[in-house]
């Protein structure tokens, strides 16, 4: 078990035991989706993006249109915060004040480091792709050099992090525990369809078994 | 139809014809969720936080504990970024480059505002009770005073937002239509499992309809 230093933005403030700063568990959370949320600061504001991720040893990936207002605000070399947030249940207590959320969430901060050399780039690329859809990149076309200038990427080193995490039952209070009202969780959980065929896929195609047993989180 | 009026935060500058301004579409995006990302500075740093919220009308309403480093911050009245983010399915093009995500979401800037009246704080938290689980709040023990206080609620107005959506087949180049490659959607959604009752409910209640029939997105 190796664990990041808690630093005054990562020390979990709110019911601390939730808290876990072993990276184990911080890097479990981040492969087990692909979304996170970005947030900067561009002309004195605040934003927050969406946006898909990929990660490797300590380091995430992620990328874009070169002309998009976050990456161009991240060349600055700015701070970025990015968190990654997975929803497991609705936690139903009989009081209101007790209800609550199973969660599984990481904040990580740092200054995002452009990719420059094109098989770098590519080679993130890659990272993204089969963290999104694992096996994914070894059928498709991979990118031209017009398309790596097209794109821009980045990479931030998992080095000031923190996750939190809530699981199990609601608490109660003592005088409460015999109210008349269901309480429990109500698990949530994401999964996925059936595949869709693109409507112009003119030839007979298996659908590949990365896509048919797809799952995460 | 009525549209917010784009500024220069929430224009959308990266495929534009994604964008929408229309405040029916916007609130149907915050209404099929209930966890939003808020970003804000502290310290000079931007934060990214997860939490829950609810809807009612053109405002936005969330809560937490007093103590947490987003509320003490909002105390101050600054600018914050809430950012909704809905999933919809991964798009898998025959390039690498054209692989995207089908996604609904919304980007919402302003200054949170806090609400001290222990009436209209309660109000707001039945707003966001009912928003996560329609029907949740008539059954539960309200929030006494001393919980109120605990709790600081914030309200945010939706008038500087957009959304963006993704929907539909991937866009493939015309040279890589006849590559042999399984192009189309693997659609995601967010479902419920079926209620754990906690473990010490310690008498028959049946599951409540809300539960049994739940579904967001």
């Amino acid at each position: 078990m190796k664990n990041l230093e808690p630093t005054k933005k990562t020390k979990v403030k709110t019911i601390p035991k939730r808290a876990s700063y072993d990276v184990e568990t911080i890097n479990k959370i981040l492969d087990d989706t692909f979304i996170c949320h970005i947030g900067f600061v561009a002309q004195d504001h605040p934003f927050v993006i969406p946006t898909g991720f990929g990660r490797k040893e300590n380091k995430l990936y992620f990328h874009g249109a070169k002309g998009s207002r976050m990456l161009k605000a991240l060349k600055n070399g700015i701070d970025i915060c990015l968190t990654v947030t997975l929803i497991d249940g609705i936690v139903l207590a009989r009081s209101a004040f007790h209800h609550s959320i199973n969660y599984r969430s990481v904040v990580a901060f740092g200054k995002a480091e452009e990719i420059f050399d094109q098989a770098e780039k590519t080679k993130a690329l890659k990272i993204i792709s089969n963290h999104i859809i694992p096996g994914r990149w070894e059928d498709v076309r991979k990118p031209n050099d017009k398309e790596l200038n097209a794109t821009a990427v980045f990479s931030l080193d998992i080095n000031e992090a923190s996750a939190k995490i809530r699981v199990g039952n609601p608490i109660d209070d003592e005088e409460d525990i015999n109210l008349k009202v269901w309480a429990g969780v109500l698990p949530l959980k994401i999964i996925a369809g059936n595949p869709i065929p693109d409507a112009i896929l003119n030839y007979e195609m298996p659908v590949p078994l990365y896509l048919k047993n797809y799952k995460k989180n």
